[in-house]
Order: C-alpha cells, then sequence, then structure tokens
C-alpha cells in the first residue's frame, strides 16, 4: 500500500503572494486586470466543470455589495473569491461539499479550502470581538479591522489532534454517532490553549478512551474546512489496551490489527468496518500506518 | 547534548477535567470547596514564590466582579483563575513575564500559559463577532455565548510554523529587528486557512528567505501565550543554500554549521550568535537537531 497518498486539501498551486495584501493599488491593479479570474459558487460549495474541477468566471459577474478575497496567483493569473451579501447564513451546513469531494482532486480541493474557510470567516465575523462594532475587510480580505477601537482580526485556524493509540502492533478506532453506517476512524478533538499537539493527544486519548499515552509521533496534517481546522495525525504509544469509553462522544470502539486495517482500506469483503473517505486525513493516516515496517 | 530537553510551557499536571466544565453544579461545588486555589496574579502576569513556582491563593480573594475560569484540578485541588473587571487592556504588554520565565519551570509555566491565553482571550471578545452584542461566560471559562444570536465562541489558539532549512548539514537562522542584540532563530510564521503544516513551512521559507523546501518533518511543538499561538517547530530539506532574505519580515540571515550550532547551545566563547532561551521552542528544536546522528 502506497504511503506517498497525497492528503486531501493539500497541494494546491496558488501563490499567496502575501505581499500584494497590504499593497491597496497594486492590488486593486490585480482585481481590475484582464486575466483576474473569479471563484464560482453556488452558495459556499464549489461549481465543478465537466472534469470535476473548480470552474472560475469573469471578475465582472461579481457582485457590487461583494466584498473581495485575494486569494493568490496561479497560471498567471489572480484568482479572487467574493463574500457575497446575499449569501445565506446557512450556507455551509450544505452538504453537497462531501459529493463533490469523491470527484475533486485534492490540490483543487486545496484552493477552494483557503476560499471556503476565509468567506465562512468573514460572515461569521462582521463585529469587533473587542468593542462590538461592525468591522470592515482589510489585508485583501485575510483580516477585518475596526475603526472604532482599531483591533485587527485575523482569520481563524483551529488546530485538532486526531490519533492512532497503537498497542503491540494494534491500534484503536472508534466512531461517533453522527458517522455513516459501519464507518469507523482515528479519535480527534480540538487542541485548547496551553497544549502542545503531544499533550493534546494524550488528554484525548485519556478523556475518550481511557488510555494513557507514552510517547507521540506526529505523522501528517492538512486542512479541514469546516469551517476551519488544520488536522494534525499523530499515533500514540499506550500503555494498555484496556479501555474506559467515554459513550458521550463516541458510540463504539475497538483494537484492530495491521490486517485488519489493511483488509478495511482494501476494500476487502467481510472487512471489519468501513474506511474514512480519501479527503479525510485519517486516511492518511491509515495508510501511512499500514506502510510502516 | 541531550535531546530530552523539556518544551517550554509544556508538562503541566493539571487534569483539566473537561466533563466539569459542561456541568455548573459540579463546576459551583468545586468552586466553594474549602480546598479550591485561585492562582495569583499582577495583572495578567504570575506572583511567584520564593522558590520561584506559581502561588495560588484562596477563592475568597477573588473579584466579586469576576468572571471565574475553572483550569482544573492539580494535586487534589481545583484550581481556578479570574477575569477581573479592573484589568487593564494593555495588561498583556508587560515584559515582566520575560525575566520570570527564565526561573519559572516549564511545568508551571504550562499551567500559566493555559490562565494567560484564556484571561487575554477573554478581555478582547467580550462582544459577539456575529451580531455585535455582548457575550457571557460559559463551559466553566472555555468559551463565551451570545444570548442574541446564539453564537458560540471558543478561544483561538494559533498554529505557527517554526522551522529550520537544512542544506547539506547546515542550517538557517535569522534575525528579526525586535529581537535582543546578536539573538538569531529559526524563522517562523503563522499558518493560514486552507494550508497543511508543510505546506506552511514551504510558503514561510520561500517568502522569507527564497528558499525551496523539498522534504519537510515535523520535530516538537508547544504553546506560546503571547497571546495563544501553537509553536509547530520542523526542520525542512531545501534545493539550495542561495537566499533571497526579504528584509521587511528579517534583518539578517545566514547559514551555520553543526559545530557553530553546538558552540552557541553550549555559551561558548565566539559563538557566532546567541540562543534563543530555553523556554521557546526554537531552543528545542536546536538541541534537537544538535542531537539528531
Amino acid at each position: 500500500m502506497s504511503s506517498n497518498h497525497r492528503p486531501g486539501f493539500t497541494g494546491s498551486t496558488l501563490d499567496r503572494e502575501d505581499l500584494v495584501r497590504t499593497n491597496p493599488e497594486r492590488l486593486a491593479a490585480l482585481a481590475g486586470s484582464l486575466s483576474a479570474r473569479l471563484l464560482a459558487l453556488d452558495g459556499i460549495d464549489p461549481i465543478l466543470d465537466d472534469q470535476g474541477l473548480l470552474t472560475w468566471k469573469s471578475m465582472a459577474e461579481s457582485d457590487p455589495g461583494s466584498e473581495l478575497i485575494f486569494l493568490g496567483v496561479q497560471d498567471g493569473k489572480p484568482r479572487f473569491t467574493e463574500v457575497r451579501p446575499d449569501l445565506p447564513q446557512g450556507a455551509a451546513r450544505s452538504r453537497a461539499i462531501f459529493r463533490m469531494l469523491d470527484i475533486l482532486p485534492p490540490e483543487e480541493a486545496s484552493t477552494y479550502a483557503a476560499a471556503r474557510s476565509l468567506i465562512d470567516w468573514h460572515v461569521r465575523h462582521g463585529f469587533c470581538a473587542q468593542c462590538g462594532t461592525p468591522t470592515e475587510i482589510f489585508r485583501g480580505g485575510w483580516g477585518r479591522n475596526c475603526g472604532q477601537c482599531k483591533a485587527e482580526h485575523y482569520p481563524r485556524v483551529d488546530p485538532v489532534v486526531i490519533m492512532l493509540a497503537e498497542h503491540e502492533g494494534r491500534v484503536l478506532v472508534g466512531r461517533q454517532p453522527a458517522y455513516p453506517p459501519q464507518r469507523y476512524s482515528a479519535l480527534a478533538g480540538f487542541l485548547e490553549p496551553g497544549e502542545s499537539i503531544e499533550e493534546a493527544v494524550a488528554r484525548e486519548l485519556h478523556e475518550e478512551a481511557g488510555v494513557k499515552a507514552l510517547a507521540v509521533r506526529y505523522v501528517v496534517s492538512q486542512p479541514w474546512p469546516f469551517p476551519s481546522s488544520l488536522m494534525m495525525a499523530c499515533v500514540a504509544q499506550v500503555e494498555s489496551d484496556a479501555l474506559t469509553i467515554d459513550y458521550t462522544e463516541l458510540e463504539d470502539a475497538f483494537w484492530v490489527t495491521r490486517a485488519e486495517v489493511a483488509a478495511v482500506m482494501n476494500g476487502e469483503a467481510g472487512a471489519k468496518f468501513l474506511p474514512p473517505p480519501p479527503y479525510a486525513i485519517a486516511h492518511t493516516l491509515f495508510r501511512r500506518w499500514l506502510a510502516e515496517t
């Protein structure tokens, strides 16, 4: 099984050109250039072409009331997205994106992820958290500032640890009640203020499964734009395979062998569970773990 | 040189007991118990005892107008901190903490880091970013909610990548204008929405030094409570040692050999620069890199 599976939502060829963001004249020139392209969206979901790729349209099609976000430059073309004034607040609850992710290549999903996380952040952060005043977009869409108290606000990225507990060659898989039937995955949770990645992994394994981490190794990461997580996948050696499951978080959890995980990832008949989809970091984590000697 | 240097701000023995946060009766009982302790602070800085450790006081000393934060349980005692109504808005700009970090052990600094990041977040997030209404503390201080639009807001953790570019056995060090004289460190920058750790490392090295990352390996992480970063330290193999420095970010940067870094970390006379302090992840990163064979 290949270990060089590209994690979901990674590999965009977009050059973010962050120096442009702080240069209003350059930004205006790029937005007004004939080569500039606007990401085509339906609500907050992408519109795919007949090859299953993102579609881009002319800047003339942007809504005059929109806030423009500069995504970067790709194939020599400045790329933008917009926060439309008519975007419904519940747009991010649509499930349509998950069907598209079955066909959208990771590098295209990567470009889209930045746009989606930013749009969703702007929609939910129109007011200054420090003083309550309406804020304005700045830095080419990579922040909002407050004219009243002068606070600057930047888009959130919420780090999440996702991990396989490992004990004597077996790893722990679990399922949350909201998962599709038969789906199991690695355990996961938000990293909190005052924690390292390694400490967050140990805390989550303790809280959710009652196991004690002895050593934690980082494996791989990806963004997860629902709305704006950074998924950091790890493997943790644990002291014992005795479990104390937190049933408020997990519906079920059990230990699986390498052969059992291989059967799952190969889609064999009789496999013990259904794997996470290829665009989820747990999928990459299982593949990387299988590839370890 | 030892590679098991404990990263700064890690190793707290506090059990966060997150289930207590969502149980108001249990929370009130813990806050009212005789064993409960309140972190002693001067503004947002800790008050150290004569052994250089954190000091704790009775809950009776809390300000009646404070918002209470439940930090967790340590040594059998519930531990709290408070957001005082009289906390000056610029309290976090005091530099006193950096002198204390020279003596505060990492595990004590770790407990303090959670308190500091949370207090600072509450002070700067009293209003709902979605609708502008004043919010209220909930979940034992690990969030704020809006009575108007029902939005829930959680404390930020801002992931930062910090990395050594490596080329033919040498690594790249740089200094920002604000550093103390002679101090050099690893390059660093905030991870952005839509990026993996590996991609953020590659982008920052490209932006700041004009080098192309071929492979990125994660090394170690720590929280950095100024105000609420997660520092993720990496080493990146790069294609060439030719540099294009972004002088808006860096004042200077140069390549150093393993022997030169060892001289720096051993504090030898004639060493090429002064190292980052032991509580900074760059210090740990240099030590781990030196320990690699």
